[in-house]
């Protein structure tokens, strides 16, 4: 059997003992991960500068090194992780009743793990304990697959989660690390449907567009962030303009940062002024449609096709439209479902929008910067969906289960 | 544009003008979704004549002919049907809040449509109302790709849907049969991720494979179905022997139906004398391990490696274990997440059971025949999932939406 074919197998067989695994017995073990993380930090630093040496000689960049780069506080960060994931309810049991049938079958459903899930993703060495501990709480086993940038921490680090789990009585194959970054091997992980149940990548479009196509196993997907911030015609101005500040400037290489704004006409010609001044202020480059730019200092006058670019970058495009519903058609149009907001005072339309939004997350008066795991308060977060099965929007412990059907009767046969 | 992609857009277009309609409307159009069945009953007849004159000439077997055709009952079980699902609750819109967050944001999450669902099936014309009826009453568009075996008397049931649509203002494109059976169109559809938000395939185990190694949308699978009933050792002997009978027999080339006898060693020597009794009063063809062997009056025996297999016939494997462990092992190997029956007096051991199991269903002294969303209460079923992400066993209408995220605030930024 190949390697991957057997560390998968391994894995699905360890996920059954975890899957009754009480709650009290799987806080037991994280609250000793974080312990054992805090303890080992020397010899994670020690596995990291290998990871460094590396990035040195192949020339990384400084985003890169930085995501790299572990330190004290890193990984005290890591294991406080850990311990805020013991202090989240455990979604693995619960049961909800859906009735009783007129023969007397009692119908219910109860919340179970899903089985195996794998995390592929790029050279973030932290993801390793995040997403094991994550994984751990919710009673899945996880085959980790990094980025080569980050193996040896990795390595060392899962290593250190595994001496736990030993340490209790259960299997180290629990969080397995994909020992090399081969993408020949991780082809063949796509394949293991008979054992993996889900596979989640995070990184950049290419990664997630590489294992869609590639996977036979059902992929959870995080494309780009176009975020809107729709300002309605009855919109608070000081609101409007703290939101599309915050949104747009706070941090700009995040997908929940506002990459377009949209104006209601009637107020256009009053507030596009201040947001000009405002985001010229702020070293904002404005790309705006034509109506939009008469009252803009400074702008490109831009194309209806050129909007729905993620810029990442101090940059936003702006558009004026004459209703609500044209400002839905242009997120519908040019949105990535991820997150949209509106600024407004009526709660009709504040409503209307929300529910016609199609998007993970639609706020009202809220900056889009809170469209997060734990900002939410979902704790960590394994990551965020922007495609709709299963899981939509940012995902915490219960998009890792699933539910099954119980049935209890006394005999009952059917005619 | 070509065909496909330009249904597909035009669905998903179409998709955005339902989500938003309010129940009531939803419902008055299926009544004259059913109505409409009714009154075209004769035009339904013809269309159906045309299939099985094809049929005949390409002489198909009698089960797909016998499922090919339709009747005036059959056409009545159709309104019947459409007006049911009037009758369930619907699942759009449903918000259920979780929580305050420290800054004051308000946190909820709001029921959704998919989308564009897209079925894949075989050559059942009834499919073509009960999909389109169960997705429009659930809020998504459907691209209904049906054998071709089916296809005159499909299009003729989706025309009659699509006046009811037109008449009621909503867009025909709704509901839209491919009009083609060509495999290369079916493949262009499988690759459209931008428009279609699921592809469902209904029927054997060789489409079901060749849409999931095909598509490039997610897909919500329905393999075989190889379900267990373990008659443990505090069992009632009168129950074990109903639900066995009714199991194997009532109906045997249905997915729910028991392929496998686990027996409890304690009580092997008394329970399988009648079991081998009743079986072959029942003419049901034995393959029993050696052990159960010894108990029972005529079998073949088989090997370990013989268990697992869908009989779908008068036929079952028989297995005596040492415990409940080896039985939840014996589940664990040959199983296939569909259904598994306990049959016990002993409420702890039926609890663990069911917690254990990894079962789409899983029952306590019931026929596993009841595995089947009308029996469970879902009202109509657009198919069974026995894999586990979004969906895990029958599902109804709720499985055809998601849940996106509300933030409801008063102007909050992140700091």
């Amino acid at each position: 059997m190949s390697l991957i074919r057997d560390l998968s197998l391994q894995a699905a067989k360890a996920a059954r003992k975890l899957a009754v695994l009480d709650t009290d017995r799987k806080d037991r073990v994280l609250r000793d991960m974080a312990k054992a993380i805090r303890a080992n930090e020397e010899h994670i630093l020690k596995a990291n500068l290998v990871d460094l040496d590396n990035a040195k000689q192949a020339q990384l960049s400084d985003a890169m090194m930085d995501r790299l780069t572990l330190n004290t506080q890193r990984i005290e960060d890591m294991a406080v992780g850990i311990e805020t994931i013991v202090s989240l309810a455990d979604p693995v049991g619960i049961q909800r009743e859906l009735g009783q049938r007129p023969n007397g079958l009692e119908i219910s459903k109860m919340r179970v793990p899903l089985g195996v899930v794998c995390m592929i993703y790029e050279a973030r060495p932290n993801v390793t304990a995040d997403a094991g501990a994550l994984c751990f709480k919710s009673g899945n086993a996880v085959i980790l697959r990094g980025g080569k940038e980050a193996l040896a921490s990795s390595k060392a680090i899962s290593e250190i989660l595994q001496n736990v789990l030993v340490e209790h009585d259960l299997p180290a194959e629990l969080i397995t690390v994909v020992p090399n970054p081969d993408r020949k091997l991780m082809q063949e992980l796509l394949e293991q449907r008979d054992f993996i149940d889900v596979v989640i990548p995070r990184g950049g479009e290419g990664l997630i567009n590489y294992v869609t196509e590639n996977s036979k196993i059902p992929v959870i997907q995080h494309f780009k962030g176009v975020c809107h911030l729709y300002i309605d015609a009855d919109a608070d101005f000081e609101t409007a303009i703290q939101l599309l500040i915050n949104g747009k400037t706070q941090r700009t290489g995040v997908c929940n940062a506002i990459e377009g704004l949209i104006v209601h006409k009637d107020i256009a010609a009053q507030i596009l002024p201040i947001v000009s001044d405002v985001l010229l202020r702020h070293s904002v480059t404005i790309n705006a449609c034509e109506r939009s730019s008469e009252h803009i200092a400074s702008c490109n006058v831009i194309a209806e096709s050129d909007f729905g670019e993620e810029y990442l970058d101090l940059e936003i495009a702006v558009k004026t439209v004459d209703s609500m519903d044209d400002a839905l058609d242009h997120i519908a149009r040019f949105g990535s479902n991820h997150t949209e907001v509106i600024c407004t005072q009526n709660d009709v339309t504040a409503k209307r929008f929300q529910r016609s939004v199609d998007a993970s997350v639609v706020m009202v008066n809220a900056s889009s910067r809170f469209s997060d795991g734990s900002q939410l308060g979902l704790g960590a977060e394994i990551g965020i969906a922007t495609t709709k099965l299963h899981a939509y929007g940012p995902m915490g412990l219960e998009s890792l289960t699933t539910e099954k059907y119980l049935v209890n009767g006394n005999g009952q046969i059917r005619a």
